[in-house]
């Protein structure tokens, strides 16, 4: 048995990027030897998901839309009203209560099975990290355990 | 330790079925001897989510509502625009935009404890894997850790 | 390897009360001296679900906002309907098929790596339990999964 814990970092280019990691999370699980277990895929950040899902571009587009409709960046939210607000400001403190407010309504990990040293994933599915924020580097955290 | 993958088919039968798989996932634990550890159920479509709430048909029926209400089948989605889309592109392609845009706001799986040979549920908790698409055979994988 | 079960107890204040159990997760995984693993952290209730977001009190009351956005409690549900409801039915029973309409599109769990014998989270990220219903005593289910 044997427990792995590896980061993929990522530089992400655009708001709602939909970053496809399935080849990296398999290389990394080919890298451990580990034939069977789980991958338990982290996002490390509170405005970046981890989805699931098909990897075609005009659904991609379909779920850009839906989740601006959920969450719209033009909403004045409370976590961006600078003047009233004192916890967690940073230096470069943006507008980004959109963000978060996307994020709980996607996973923040997404634990998949392996099996015969890969990443155990139906025809159509493909793990994604998506970017929430403004474009910035990323660190997803893979926690690979099996034997 | 030991690790076991197992797979439970069914055959859905509607758009927005909710199949109660609790007692399926319950006899694959027994099945496997495992007293301590986890099961993660993890659906292999990506038309296909798995919630774990409350078996009550009322509620069920709301649920169907609000999802039907957050992406609904009436709207036009770029996915089933089949004279734009070229990527992914079946012989039996069908309209399914609504299902993908459903699934990416509920969850692919559901690692949930497993103590005493059973799978730990709260009083009202049940697992249903809920069918987005239209009818038609799945497969939901388990992998059950544990000693 | 080591699998050990524990579990929080929690008295909920509100309805949309978000519990930051980041430090009690924190303690027992202290407690188990496993060092490098996984902790799956699960709701035992229906109405209650796992967040991993930002402790800013400003961006918890908007996202209070957009879950009752989601599914209001002024909505009318059919499980809320004890003319007709049967299945299910307690002596205390309330009105709350709202909580279990927000609770479809939030996690019941959150699988969390851990590192050097700490949970695993990005600079911002904290584990919220979210009350969803009325306040009350709540359990929330860790399975600590490591050597």
């Amino acid at each position: 048995m044997k427990i792995i814990n590896t980061i993929i970092e990522l530089k992400t280019a655009a708001t709602l990027d939909f970053i496809d990691i399935t080849q990296k999370v398999q290389d990394k699980i080919k890298e451990t030897g580990i034939t069977d277990g789980v991958v338990n895929i982290q996002s490390l950040h509170t405005t970046m998901a981890i989805i699931v899902n098909e990897a075609e571009p005009l659904l991609i587009e379909d779920m850009k839309k839906l989740l601006e409709k959920l969450a719209p960046r033009t909403y004045q939210y409370m976590h961006d009203n600078f003047d009233i607000r004192t916890v967690n400001m940073c230096d470069d403190e943006c507008a980004n209560g959109h963000a978060h407010n996307k994020a709980i309504h996607l996973p923040v990990s997404a634990m998949i099975n392996v099996v015969k040293n890969s990443i155990q994933l139906g025809q159509w599915q493909r793990v994604f990290a998506v970017e929430l924020d403004r474009p910035r580097p990323r660190k997803i955290s893979l926690q690979i355990i099996g034997a």
